[in-house]
């Protein structure tokens, strides 16, 4: 556990990486396709571990990757790479608990949002620092956003069609990126108490009754799931 | 009236483009931004002549430009240019408004989506054609998406801060893109009862109570507004 970046940062970054991420394609945890020749897991450590708030960056892995993820990112970054669980919500727990006591705000980040910039993960982790318990990344939403459902009645000779039900206001909604921050005491708790295991971090602790706000995101916190992404992010690449 | 495309075409595509668009930066309408040195506008009707089912496309440009954008099209393809309204939808009755009464199936097109492929426009189209009276191109909303109001108590210092007050189920959520299409008739009883009229076309048929269906949307249909999606749309066009 002696993987420090900053030795005077005060923020731990977990990286969930054990999901197959099926959605670009087959082969392979979603974690480690290539961007312009280096896996998304790279590009995401490579940004974070540029913040200079970050101590430490914990990656859980795939159980049989473990040893494999350590070897890509020693040239990278200082990182712990432990092994992930089932759920998503399990390989977070499995980085929480090798964060030393005394790191006091803890991100929760996509490596799948692999050109996330260092000047958002300081953003969120700041705006934890200021005294927000729980802190996350938002864009507005800029299309317009319908509510659906089955078309009734159905038709057995044809695919299903989905039916509007009604237009979304969606000058309320936001789209939510990550990194997500946390007082390190408030992400433990929302773990302990199993509230919410299959929205996102937030929505754990948004469950545990505690304020989750927000902050400006960036467009280049994308993610990146589908096989045209790749290409959006190539292009991102370049003004990065 | 005599700017046909394809003679046994049944569709008109009618594209608002008087919006000033501040959004890509000051200085001219929106549709006129240039992608790889062509205006979006040129991108877009480029792509709908190329659908074998648009009999004509009528585009509503800012009054002062009329004349501009017919020199700018004329190259591109036959296309009839009205002077557009104030608002988008008085932009949409006047293009409306020089359709002939025999085209019996009518699209409304961003110019902003500027890279929408013409599989796109006839896919719209046939489901219109099969008896729908008003369809919608669709994805499913890729990220977490929460409802967010400003915090309480209002803090005078600080700047406003948007805190969460849910999770919303985004499964049963769609991003809604363009063209819109619809049953001509259904489209112009939805713009002469005036209701819904700060909404998308599609959201004024709903008001009127016509059922809204939706079919598969398409990457390559997403809208330009922010410098960074030009960036990303050179290099979607790349792949189409």
């Amino acid at each position: 556990m002696t993987a420090q970046l900053h030795a005077r940062g005060d923020v731990a970054v977990l990286v969930p990486a054990a999901g197959a991420g099926l959605r670009l394609g087959p082969g392979g945890p979603k974690a480690l396709r290539l961007l312009a020749g280096e896996p998304l897991l790279v590009h995401a450590v490579r940004r974070i571990a540029a913040a200079p708030s970050v101590r430490l960056i914990v990656v859980a892995a795939p159980a049989a990757e473990v040893d494999a993820v350590r070897a890509l990112l020693a040239p990278v970054a200082a990182v712990i790479v432990v092994p992930g669980g089932a759920e998503r919500q399990d390989s977070v727990a499995a980085a929480l608990a090798v964060v030393p006591a005394d790191v006091g705000i803890v991100l929760v980040h996509d490596a799948a949002r692999a050109l996330t910039p260092p000047e958002l993960i300081e953003s969120v982790a700041a705006a934890v620092r200021s005294g927000r318990p729980a802190v996350i990344p938002v864009l507005p939403v800029v299309d317009t956003i319908k509510e659906v459902g089955p078309a009734e009645p159905a038709r057995p000779d044809h695919a299903p069609v989905d039916v509007v039900l009604g237009t979304v206001d969606r000058s309320v909604l936001r789209s939510v990126q990550t990194p997500q921050g946390f007082r390190r005491d408030v992400l433990a708790a929302a773990h302990a108490s199993g509230l919410g295991a299959h929205t996102d971090d937030a929505g754990m602790v948004e469950k545990a009754g505690v304020p989750v706000t927000c902050v400006p995101g960036s467009e280049l916190a994308m993610k990146i799931t589908r096989p045209l992404d790749l290409v959006i992010a190539e292009a991102l690449l370049h003004v990065t």
